[in-house]
């Protein structure tokens, strides 16, 4: 069923953000104190603010998920779909059962599993404002593209000054809404995690696909983790000796948990959003997607197919299936929800809102060419946008063309003095680049990659006149056949071609050898494109096109840098306040109520589910699995609720425990493992999701059905409880 | 997803009935006036049960489905889905387009079409307690078959004296709870009805299957007819100088609706229930379902596969159809209740409290024995339940076996006089049959019905060894081949002679013959017999199989008029009170409240559901395909509302229309098209659905899920005023 249509009352957008909207940087609450009170909220703003102290020096970046600290001994609460690949390299290094089907409770700190080479927990030290810097240099640039690249040196330099003799430490300077601020934040970097708990799959992920984005909810999505450090409490890399890292702060659970309309907060790092986009940047977004969808369903299909050729490749493809589902299921929900909730037609009207009152200020003329400038730089991106998805595609898709494709650049980048390369790909990012190479070769199958890159190299070969890749064209050109009578993909090239061309990447692959690779990631480029790797020769063709598509890249950066934050300047102007910048990656706390909401007609969605829903959808076939231990504890505390015996974690008026929550907060992916945090801070639960109603929030906040999906501290500390052995971590976590 | 799981505490059974459970006989109302009142009821009870005078001289029945006059001028409200048997019938009789499909809106008297040759309506005169002469004959036969006969004749002439000389009155004996309680019913038969609207097919039937039996739901579930009658004011065939029937009385509506917590009643004729069903009678219908599911799956699955052959067999085959999956997701309704509320051992459990009550009485001994005679009996029909399933089948989904069944035993029993013959099959039901037959044969398509019967065959030959039908069995060896080497079904019997033998019945039929019909339906045996046609010949064949099931039901019920009424004293006595009977087609009145319901875990039903989910649902393909016009109205509608201009049948609370609502009433079917009526007895719109969480509801009522599910009369009026070009109609409505 399509969602139910609502008009928008979401006015952000030059108007006064609700109050539940908004993914502040924790230095803007002390601007929003009234409204933080308004909510509930009783933690001083300012106490928020400082990354020094408890609570916010508990919250730590996974890499893509956030944690938190929850014991002085550096026990870390997550999400369990953030430790699924931890799970899966532990359960290859022990060479034994599968700990992510299983789960894993460890019984003392020697059982605790090593998560991995790629695994860390970044712990933000500080953050300091460089807006001021940064603009001066975008101001004396004299193009657009070196605009760009006088950012990227100075960024360069900042994190190298930043790093200077501080080992352990890492800087980035984060860019808020395209340029209009700048800040260099320093993460400490701790390298030795390990896995401490994590439910089994069918509890971690109970509901699986069908239910993901879905309310109501059953998943006991948690995981604990812990970091370490060397004896001398510094960073360190994996080994025996290690200790536990102790963290300048760690959260104070409450066993109590929450209730419908309590105030919570998260505090996480969200990945991104687009909540300040003009109504044409949103137009072309509406457009593409019909596209990506098709493209999504296709590969989906084929990999799909191919899973379905043998256990170990249904294994091996599970995270790019999960991934390209995911991703179908986000455009789709994206495309369902801006046409219900007619979302261009309602920035149009916001947008014409602001141009009036634009027209009506005296320097509004300046806002008027900043929407301009913006609305043509989209216009201009979004015609290469076919072009540089199939060339993204390709090194997210196959992890052979991934580690060709890094190897070369790399090799490239070499030739320049280390300060002056492109980020990612300095001396100091080998080691971790190496340990992302590793794992994702670890266990490659050539027979899924080549089939997949055939799919791709094939919508290469069907791009419009305006978005071609040279080198592939002058790859196609030379795999053609005069006899060859197989179909004509576009541009007069033939599936043959592309057949043969793929045959071509994959028929020496020397890359899978960790040795080859350890080389070849220190190597020259004159050395890496003698290697002899099909697939390196491959990227090395593609080279010229990589370089220039960064280079568009970094023209289109550049305009941004100069367009944008004019375009910002205008609207916080036109809001008479302070606005949230778009979620970037950085360190952001949103706060709202536990609340449902009007889920169809006729239907309420209630803000808690509980372990009787659990029952209730176990059907005993993944992904509604639900092991018979649980089922088998849920039955022993229903029968002690009922009969009034004392159940540590249930909670009366349920007359159950609860398992999941809603609230109103503000959120996006890369919040997942936010620690849920009460009216006075205490640790109450994890954001794990969004509800499919809101999935476009990437866009629009809107009060009445933008939804953050929790799981309840209750749900895993009953589970520590009564079904995993974890008494001795309930103690850790001070109860 | 499977039913929350929910322990029962509907205790009825030899308990007090809760406030909203029973469907009362009008003359109990005045028992269990404190209850009405107390729900918030305030027409007067000894009103309510008063067959002369309004709300109930107002409420008919349609034969299957309930109905209520809402005009002096003989205009009945019923439900869509009772009428759409007679919107076949006319648009074939007019030769024109689907009035399913378009809906109709006769714009004057002239215009109403002709609902067809078996189109009734019933109006109750009278209710009259026999159940003193019944017992007496009852106590007074020898052995259990005599006292079936005995009531059979002692009914036979009850009717014959109350018809006697009263042209245009049919009159019944109601049997209550196996026999608890015989009332004589006396009825008005109107047998000229005639459509004057119903909506399109995509508002009546909105949602369609995936709908049906669900909450949240949005139908148009409505209809109008018109009772005629001869000029004279008396019943009679239809004519074009008939004028329209005056009834006793007529429903007054409430424009104003009723909203969440509002006292409603439904008064109409529910069909069966098994409330007061023991254990082990539970215990074997949940054992017998699992095997019913299997061969209603392969029905379906045949039937469908016949549908898409050809346009015209998805049109012929459609209604069998939509019975055959109503049926199936009854069943399976069912059987998923009776797990999830484990009611075989609610019910075992309730049995024992009567059980230990029954013992410590002084006469406890003769309701013990009582609960074994009706356990016995039960256990005795089952065994013979596959056979019975087959023979009924048989006639219920071939047209042709029904007409060539019903020809044939009218001959048989033509050799007895008139008033010994079994009822239904007395000269005074020859006409009705006639209908029935020239209308369910009108379209027949052999190519459907020849595999149809070829399953049902093929069933019986696999029936088990105590359950045989010896006629078919001996058809089957007649059709025997020594060189057959197909499927051996059962008992010897291969599939090659199944297949043989329904060649043989399809080989000659004459039936479908308009004039053969009506020549044999009047004919002695021998001329039917004689009359070459292949089906008949088949009838004749199983005719001595089918008056051994008659004698063994006969039997049966003898059993069950000397055993059931000592087992329901004996509850009601545990009871303290007066048990409402189970349903058995007669008048009954339900009230409760408008309400709604847990749905899942995590998810609430609201009792009203709006046009803005029309909209939502709305996908353009059936059976969502809401029309544009009804679109296009509802847009206008929400926009008056939201400037604030009048809106007729608004509701302003809500900012919209309502479409449909949930009661707490205790319906089933037959009850379908019955008027819900507010507080004061006036019309707020009209029962047509139950939902899934209560599809046991036949056993068990339950308040926490149990409910009925009613289509808003401001829906009706809304579209009557805004869609439909409905304004004369609102007038004669008394708006």
């Amino acid at each position: 069923m399509r969602p139910v249509v609502i008009p928008l009352f979401a006015l952000m957008w030059g108007f006064t953000a609700l109050a539940d909207e908004g993914m502040w940087r924790p230095q803007q609450l002390t601007l929003t104190a009234k409204a933080l009170r308004a909510a509930g909220v009783t933690v001083d703003p300012a106490r928020l603010a400082d990354l020094q102290r408890g609570p916010l020096a508990s919250v730590v970046s996974l890499g893509g998920c956030s944690a938190s600290f929850v014991s002085p001994d550096g026990l870390v609460a997550t999400n369990h779909h953030c430790v699924v690949g931890a799970l899966q390299y532990a359960s290859v290094a022990r060479g034994g059962d599968s700990l992510l089907e299983s789960g894993l409770t460890a019984q003392s700190r020697a059982e605790e599993p090593w998560a991995g080479p790629s695994a860390r927990v970044r712990v933000t030290v500080s953050e300091t404002d460089v807006t001021a810097e940064f603009a001066a240099v975008i101001a004396a640039a004299s193009t657009e593209a070196a605009a760009a690249l006088a950012v990227e040196s100075t960024l360069k330099a900042k994190v190298a000054a930043c790093e200077q003799g501080r080992p352990g430490h890492q800087c980035q300077v984060a860019r808020y809404d395209g340029g209009t601020a700048f800040v260099l934040i320093d993460q400490l970097v701790l390298r030795d995690v390990r896995l401490v708990h994590a439910p089994p799959r069918a509890v971690g992920d109970y509901g699986g696909d069908v239910d993901n984005w879905m309310w109501p909810r059953h998943s006991g999505d948690w995981a604990l983790l812990r970091a370490y450090v060397g004896p001398d409490g510094q960073p360190a890399d994996h080994a025996a000796a290690n200790v536990p890292f102790k963290p300048a702060a760690h959260l104070t659970v409450n066993p109590a948990g929450v209730k419908a309309s309590d105030a919570v907060l998260v505090a996480g790092y969200p990945g991104r959003t687009f909540r300040h986009r003009t109504a044409t940047e949103l137009e072309l977004t509406e457009k593409e997607y019909p596209a990506t969808l098709k493209m999504l369903g296709e590969l989906l299909t084929l990999v799909r197919e191919l899973q379905g050729r043998s256990k170990a490749l249904e294994t091996k493809l599970s995270a790019l299936e999960a991934g390209l589902s995911n991703r179908q299921k986000y455009v789709q929900g994206n495309l369902d929800s801006f046409a219900a909730s007619d979302l261009v037609a309602v920035r149009r009207g916001q947008q014409r809102r602001f141009v009036e009152w634009a027209r009506r200020q005296p320097d509004g003329a300046a806002g008027l060419r900043a929407l301009q400038d913006v609305d043509a730089l989209a216009m201009k991106t979004a015609e290469m946008q076919p072009a540089s998805e199939v060339l993204g595609a390709l090194s997210r898709t196959s992890s052979v063309l991934r580690a060709a494709f890094a190897i070369h650049w790399l090799a490239l980048e070499r030739a320049q003095p280390d300060a002056e390369r492109q980020p990612g790909f300095q001396d100091r990012d080998v080691p971790e680049l190496e340990g992302q190479l590793s794992q994702a070769l670890k266990s490659v199958e050539l027979e899924a990659e080549r089939p997949i890159v055939g799919f791709l190299l094939a919508r290469a070969a069907r791009l419009p006149a305006a978005a071609r890749i040279e080198g592939l064209d002058a790859l196609f050109a030379q795999h053609a056949d005069p006899n060859d009578t197989t179909e004509v993909l576009g541009a007069g090239i033939r599936q043959g071609a592309v057949n043969r061309l793929v045959d071509a990447v994959f028929s020496a692959v020397k890359l899978t050898d960790g040795e080859v690779r350890s080389t070849l990631l220190r190597a020259t480029r004159e050395v890496v494109e003698a290697s002899g790797d099909s697939a390196v020769a491959f990227a090395a063709s593609l080279a010229p096109d990589r370089l220039k598509e960064r280079d568009r890249q970094r023209a289109a950066q550049g305009a941004e840098l100069r367009t944008r934050p004019r375009l910002m300047a205008a609207l916080a102007a036109h809001a008479g306040r302070p606005l949230y910048p778009d979620a970037n990656g950085t360190l952001r706390v949103t706060y709202g109520k536990v609340r449902g909401y009007a889920y169809r007609d006729g239907l309420t969605a209630e803000p808690q589910t509980t372990l009787r829903g659990v029952v209730a959808k176990a059907t005993g076939k993944a992904p509604f699995d639900a092991p018979q231990a649980l089922l088998d504890a849920i039955v022993a505390t229903h029968e002690r609720m009922r009969s009034g015996q004392l159940e540590r974690f249930g909670d009366a008026a349920l007359g159950t425990v609860p398992v999941d929550f809603l609230s109103t907060c503000d959120v996006t992916g890369g919040n997942s493992g936010s620690a849920t945090l009460d009216a006075k801070g205490r640790f109450v639960g994890l954001l794990f999701d969004g509800n499919y109603e809101s999935m476009d929030s990437d866009w629009i906040y809107d009060l009445r059905r933008t939804r953050a999906i929790h799981v309840d501290v209750r749900y895993l500390l009953w589970s520590l409880e009564r079904v995993y052995g974890g008494a001795h971590l309930l103690k850790e976590l001070g109860l």
